[in-house]
């Protein structure tokens, strides 16, 4: 049971929540840096900013394709910087973003050229409702290893590595599945990348 | 139900997975001299590090303490800074810190003088399991306004709006709810200083 299901409307929308932090002075340039990016492409999902975060919804292939492109503008070679993501879906809550469920699949045009990357990912997730997801559960950890994502338990949460195309396709592949077998799920993830601590 | 509950222990355990994010090109210094104080002090508490955040395990009040107490030492007037948190409880998983739900309660003693300071903060409560919890989740809503923090929905998650000192007590409180009528849970919480945005 989640707390955040107090608002009305279609429990299709995929919905994900990104803030991104980038340890860094010049932090601002680089989240307003990749927002303003973002901004000049017509995205075919519904998005609101508040203090915290972004938060896009809509269809789950564009809300995963439009994070990942704003986790790829916003990376820098040479700065430290932690993603946090919470997708969820079948809460309901989202009217004002059921119109951008008919949209295609399409790609997120922007004109920086978007790299491909290393990233460490720690992720939860969470199944409510009565019945026994367990080897569905099981299932979606097989998925990251089919996709050569190596996950590692750890306490409260698996830990995943490789590249930033490579993590979202299994996001994709992994919220696919989950809506074929669950009716309200949440992922947490946190991204990290250019971590100091990888060089000890 | 809850991806992570793989490793074998006592359910009665609460484990907090904490992550420190300043946005500085000092990060490093930031996180090292918070964790080197906490590190001089015995802890009532299991911990870990691992590349991602440290995990503190034992009995509830002390848990909730240390972390508070690692958010205080990690703060710093002019660093935008956010900190990552996932309490947990219920999830079998922590036999190597069933020796630390015998401790005291007791106050963290470091030799830095702790400020108290205004915090933002969203969080998600999730609960697992068979029984239908609404009535306890809005009660831990409640516990929030009777803290003087100021819920506010928002999509997949709830604000609050206090100083660390209230948020610290709320958590407890709210912790301690919830051991008391649901047997598997997490809170999810990502706690904001010194945001840039709050001036807008």
């Amino acid at each position: 049971m989640n707390i955040a299901c107090n608002l009305d409307g279609s429990v299709d929308v995929t919905g994900c929540k990104l803030s991104i932090y980038p340890m860094k002075d010049q932090f601002v340039d680089i989240i307003l840096g990749a927002v303003n990016q973002l901004n000049q492409v017509k995205l075919p999902v519904w998005s609101q900013t508040d203090l915290f975060s972004t938060t896009y919804r809509g269809r789950q292939e564009n809300v995963v394709n439009v994070v990942k492109t704003a986790c790829q503008l916003a990376y820098h070679d040479d700065v430290h910087t932690v993603f946090e993501l919470t997708f969820s879906k079948g809460c309901p809550g989202d009217v004002d973003a059921d119109r951008y469920l008919n949209e295609a699949i399409q790609p997120v045009i922007v004109p920086t050229e978007l790299k491909n990357f290393h990233v460490d990912c720690k992720y939860s997730f969470y199944a409510f409702g009565d019945a026994d997801y367990m080897q569905d559960i099981v299932h979606i950890v097989d998925l990251a290893t089919q996709a050569g994502l190596k996950p590692q338990s750890m306490h409260y949460a698996t830990a995943l590595s490789g590249t930033v195309e490579d993590l979202f396709r299994y996001f994709d592949q992994a919220l696919t599945y989950a809506h074929e077998h669950i009716r309200h799920y949440v992922i947490e993830a946190t991204i990290s990348v250019n971590s100091p601590s990888l060089e000890d």
